[in-house]
């Protein structure tokens, strides 16, 4: 059995990891940590795990070198430090935070305007989108786990980003969001009266997961430097993110070879799924799964790819217990074969 | 393994118990009946099961006689053929209909307006609400589901109804319920515009549950007769009943002695929880739990009851799985461990 | 024209208050007071009032003092000491919060826990609730503006509580309001994530405004004491209150006939409506009116009663400019003639 | 007093005309036309409409003729015909379908695979966007109101289309929109249980809006053809859409001049606003509002606008009302000074 803990467990892909673990039938769950309700019972405060017997424990280093796997739930910026002493202690980390998901401190300086303390984990690091770095996961002690948006993004993109007939500098990416993205913590635009019965865009031009979907195409295509939009949107639902991606083709490209291409490179991935239908994403909630779809628009050579993932799934907790099955030479899917619920 | 198939799979109650099956360790679900839909793959339907290569089957007696178990998700009227069929050649069935819920055909006629072609079945069928009469569920090859609403009530009230400081006489049950029990067939009253952001009442004084709860609640009390009030609300989700249900108190009782009363009736129970706080439905949706709260109003004599469920889990397809572990002596929970998604 | 001002502007029965009165035919709505946003246009923080050039002005009695009336707008406890100062003022006043809906301040010093300092302000107060009070209304010069819960559930109640065929010490009132009713400030229990996709009961036996039903049915009916059980329940919409009601009745009496005793109590009233349907919260919301359903249970001789408004029409500013327009000798309904929005 | 009436007045553009209408000062609404459900009152099928003492009645051309304007709210093919013969009569139209929005039946017939049996009445009509075409509308008889995506996504463009920096043939319109676009009509799409908690891209690369707006973007910048991505998606929320529109920079154009061209496009528009921030649509639904945000993305030369409506207002409804006041030489805003409802 895999001993596992969670840091940072009361927040929403904290509870997410749990839900998945508890089940997992090569895991034994040992911590759960929580720095600010340690000492409750995880039901006293989430009644969905009224019957997981489990309590919240204070961060203590040396319960946790005990541990197979540590999962770090944390904000960004307080994730650093704890993953560095982590480390520090030789303990292995799937980290949830976007701390060490770029290979180079500047990009990340750039983007989230805080110092990076730590370069040298940088060069350590994997980043856990399996579907494009499965080699190396195993081979890592740090796995940066994936953005919700980039996620979606890039699994959308990854299949034709190195065909001739795409342009790559003509990518645009309009997603849409669920609520629970946007955490646990209050705030008025994540208010019930203010979400509810609306739309809207957020993070115009500024969002930092448009710098990860970036650095992502650049490592998969060798390019110099990819700019591309990416605009995100609120929803009023709870979980998924649809995004509908645009990219220009160069030639005259019949939509049954795209099609075929993607079914190609996703053939051994058990969790990412071309549909011959437009996805919905209310088909991958509460799951792992990707599911796209793809459209050809003849008329302006243009190619628009719709990818649906659950947030806190693939887009975070999920995707972190695909890194672990993996890491431990597990099946990726152990522990995951759920389907989601519907209706 | 169990030998498994499922009548009716394309509606909600049908799905529900195929993704509840398809993960389930002793089950092989070998048959998915639609006639409706016969020769599609499943997830033609409804692309959740992408990943479950399975295909909908016409309806064949031969086929499903080599089963071990069929579990008969249609309608009303209709059910009653299609079990009296299974029945003659041996089936073992459990039935998510109203067809077989009473043991006097009489009730069913008056409150379902139909006519009860088998009442020789009444007599041989096993009510199957687990916690009320367990020991008879795994005599029996033919359970009848119990409906949604009745699941909820009776549960809230079996603690408490043979004490003698409950007015029997005096109960009322006010129940709020999402909309996928109202099926997948497209009503005017389920179209999207027409429930969201509204809530209204219906079938009041009339809908069938009132008499199901009622035959329910006369059994278990051994009095001759009970009648009470029952009043159903569509909210604006898809999942979940919350039942309050008021009871007059004869006595000055204390909350903390109903509150045990509660907990030592249920504590051999998975699936029954008593919370010390007020349930909320969302951390019992997906699952096959039921969690109660219980408030004792001292001001005027009223023990007020608050009891959750998921209509499609503990409500339909949930406890239909229950059942069947019972019935082929398997714990309870089993292939049903996993937690309300939540957010 | 009438000159008025708001007090709590941006709280949501205040920015309800400002949509009714900005298109008021009679009414200069002259001046919004907030003193936490003051300097800021309204618009800034809500901007659906991008075309109404106003801004939000600092609390000044001196201004106010020049006003025909003020709506004051705050939380209870912060009321009381402002309205008293404007009373001082010999300004007239319609106060929304709950410090002057009791006639003694003995009830609310019980159920809001907090001293009431201004007992002779209850002297001379009315309760605005226009269908009980209206020939009152007019000598007001501070009118308590009534809870939405109360509304709901007297009006629902008026027409046959002082009938000899219904126990008046049988009353049940299970309410469901949407989430606008929790007001503005950020709270975990009305944070999207949580209310979305749940319905739960809260304050069960304890909500204050068990007492302001209770008091309005003594005071109309001059019962002596008059305890009944209230429950209200959270569920994921914005605007809406539907209040089931059950009552008794003391004899075999046609539903008929109280459906007309009801029409007939309210047959001047232009906003309450007896539907010969079930009431939907959704054919209210954005107005001032009350529609009501009756169904009369032969079975169990109990009348059941569904009473559905607007928390923040009919229940909050709505029924403060309803009261206003009687106070200035308008027709009620001047104003507030559109119709719900749907869907 | 301008009197009217309405053709499809069941319909979801039907009796939002009629919210409009009946408490318009201008107007007299004489005639409510439904062949499907004429004989009964309108508070019938919707309560909101129960102080409106309104009966339906069958279509009868003789007493269309004595009205100044007919709305007519029909599905397309279908309004055709009953367009043909009101203006045979001189009745002056103002159409709500497809049916008379482009210039040339050869679009029509391309894009909507029906034939266009009276294209001489195209050369007639004038396309309803008030913004555009102010100008012809009040020397019309035949007015084609607009599309409700095109309405969003054209006065998003307006203001720069004809611009040297803007690349007209780089346009992507990504919408999003609630479910009331999609009528009453019951489909599987629209069942409460399919739409909530779920977004989907719908008719990708081939919506029939496309070419209204490339039509639209063609006659104001006197291209001979433009070619433009658009893709709509259904969102769980009644009303408003959210056209988030892409657009390439060929220079280095500062925000700020961007923002200010809008400005000034729209300064004598009271519906069209632009905001200092990003829009939602709750704050446009059930008014006639488009509210518009402005972001350039220096990094990637390119211009993001996202325009907010109410698919049912200035989608069609509100917009239908505002081509009549122009139409009669009323204020554009008459009748429809209302704000959005807000929480």
């Amino acid at each position: 059995m895999i001993k596992a803990g969670v840091l940072g467990t009361t927040g929403y892909a904290g509870i997410e990891l749990v839900r998945y673990l508890k089940v997992h039938p090569e895991v034994d769950l040992a911590h759960l940590i929580s720095n600010s309700e340690s000492g409750k019972k995880l039901a006293e405060i989430y009644p969905n795990f009224i019957s997981f017997n489990k309590s919240l424990e204070e961060y203590d280093i040396d319960i946790l070198k005990k541990l197979d796997i540590v999962f770090t739930a944390l904000p960004h910026g307080v994730a650093q430090d704890i993953v560095a002493e982590l480390r520090e202690n030789k303990i292995k980390v799937i980290d949830l935070s976007g701390d060490f998901r770029y290979k180079d401190a500047e990009r990340y300086e750039k983007w989230y305007d805080i110092e990076h303390k730590y370069p040298e984990l940088l060069q350590q690091r994997v980043y856990g989108l399996v579907e494009m770095n499965k080699a190396q996961i195993d081979q890592s002690e740090l796995i940066a786990n994936p953005g919700c948006y980039p996620t979606a993004s890039t699994l959308g993109l990854l299949p034709i980003v190195n065909e001739p007939y795409t342009d790559i500098d003509s990518i645009i990416i309009d997603a849409k969001s669920g609520v629970s993205g946007a955490g646990k913590s209050l705030k008025r635009v994540t208010h019930f009266t203010e979400v509810d019965e609306s739309v809207k865009a957020y993070g115009i031009t500024t969002h930092r997961h448009t710098s990860e979907i970036e650095a992502n195409l650049e490592e998969f295509t060798e390019e110099n430097k990819i700019n591309l939009s990416f605009t995100p949107h609120l929803i009023p639902m709870k979980r998924g993110i649809l995004a509908t991606i645009y990219i220009d083709l160069n030639s005259n490209i019949e939509e049954k070879e795209i099609v075929n291409k993607y079914k190609e490179f996703y053939q051994d991935s058990y969790f990412v799924k071309i549909l011959d239908s437009t996805p919905d994403t209310k088909y991958v909630a509460g799951t792992n799964f990707c599911h796209i779809g793809i459209n050809v628009d003849k008329r302006i050579s243009r190619l628009i790819i719709t990818s649906a993932i659950d947030n806190l799934g693939k887009g975070a907790a999920g995707q972190a217990v695909q890194n672990m099955n993996i890491l431990f030479g597990l099946q990726e899917e152990t522990g995951m074969e759920g389907t989601a619920i519907f209706p």
